[in-house]
């Protein structure tokens, strides 16, 4: 036998399907801020949603489109400061997709990465409530469009990693060395900026040139955006002499050095356009 | 010196922003397939065009948004027979960029993963001809999403790479043994068909247990979707099996051992909805 599939109409899938026919949570992904960049599933489910669930990185923008009839339910989380823990979001999700009709639980960028969208959906299916995962624009992509860096580019880039400099707890190794040594991946780094000096060390370690380009990408997609070209053997300093803050993008690799030539995101013109619009 | 910063308004940039207003090309990703997943702001754009270049793996649905007064130029690939090359697209765009107002480049999924969107941008940026990059649901998001595979998760996997299977003139190593071995990095392998023993025989040779969860997305998020569950040894067999044809995504890591208890989307119920729609 070579595998299973998923194609078979028996009558789980179909108790299943009726269920979601009562209610249903959708896991959406709200992009990187910008409402432009959600997807038009996302956009329509988030103005026809009864109750919407959202974190910290979904911006006033998106926040804005919830129509007032709407339940809003904050469950940001600060690093060291939890409003809700991990579990009681998973509690309130079952919770509520018990009790509303459209509950959309709003996810900054794309729900499966990083974004613990699979526990919730996890939790969901484990309590028999129906859901569907809406995918967003998650922020390497975003980030790299708008600085000008394509992930992958013919004999620059054959491929792209994204890593979370966050770990958790702190407590593990943040990056595995073997994986981050081919000089034809670009990394993404998620997050990095709190564990730089380890990220940088790992990266020397496990043999990136010092000299690989390296950007900094802080706030992306915003009027308030700034990139930062580099080295990894600099990104320290320019992390401190630019006082870069969170949430910054760290991309490594030849394909940075294609940013300078393709830069076309003016933030100072996205200002304008937001103040005349 | 740690990095040079892009925010200055200098004249230069000014006179790009100018030329701006009167003509742009917009590379613009077009996501999965499923008009519902393109964003905002692509589906914007493509319904103002006045000329739109796109390939085959755009499909139907998002060329109907194509208002009809717009010339529709085709330059799809397919492989080993080319309507036209890299360099003859990237002619085309220079030139349409001169000539006409709003030039839709439409590319599949996202422009700066595998769409080879670099490399227009970077004949329009070597031109003067101003140009923006919409991101766009890229086909690993899209498959993961509709297959219930988190590409990262909790315990499973802490990273995710995308790398494609189909090498340049198939002369060079498809995948780099180092990126592979790590077990809690998720690998997404787009166009993996063609070279399936290969990518195989070098998984199994960068240290992968042959018994590491293996998915196959056909057709990923249309109501002809298909997902085979498997293993890295039973890969080449579960292709066979299934008759698993373009365009598929090859899903590996331990996060697809989740697929079956978070899967949500039924094909069959798609199907109903755009016959009944």
């Amino acid at each position: 036998m070579g595998g299973r599939e998923f194609v078979t109409t028996d009558n789980g899938v179909f108790g299943r399907y009726r269920l979601s026919i009562q209610a249903k949570i959708y896991l959406v992904g709200a992009g990187p801020g910008d409402p432009d960049l959600l997807t038009v599933k996302a956009q329509r489910l988030i103005r026809s949603a009864d109750t919407v669930v959202y974190d910290r990185l979904v911006s006033q923008e998106v926040l804005d489109l919830i129509p007032h009839s709407a339940s809003r339910v904050y469950v940001g989380k600060v690093t060291g400061h939890h409003t809700l823990s991990q579990k009681e979001i998973n509690a309130l999700l079952v919770d509520l997709g018990r009790k509303r009709q459209r509950v959309v639980r709003l996810k900054g960028g794309d729900p499966f990465i990083f974004g613990r969208g699979g526990e919730e959906a996890l939790a969901l299916a484990r309590n028999d409530i129906a859901f569907e995962v809406v995918p967003g624009i998650t922020a390497a992509q975003a980030c790299a469009a708008y600085a000008g860096i394509p992930l992958t580019h013919r004999g620059l880039a054959r491929g792209v990693q994204f890593v979370s400099g966050h770990s958790k707890n702190n407590e593990t190794l943040v990056l595995d060395q073997a994986a981050l040594s081919d000089p034809e991946q670009t990394l993404v780094i998620y997050m990095g900026l709190a564990n730089l000096s380890r990220i940088i060390r790992d990266l020397v370690e496990a043999g990136r040139p010092g000299d690989t380009p390296a950007a900094i990408v802080e706030r992306g997609t915003t009027s308030n955006q700034r990139t930062v070209i580099t080295t990894v053997d600099e990104l320290q300093q320019a992390v401190e002499q630019h006082a870069i803050t969170s949430p910054a993008m760290l991309i490594i690799g030849q394909v940075v050095s294609l940013a300078e030539e393709l830069e076309w995101f003016m933030p100072w013109a996205k200002e304008m356009e937001l103040k005349y619009a």
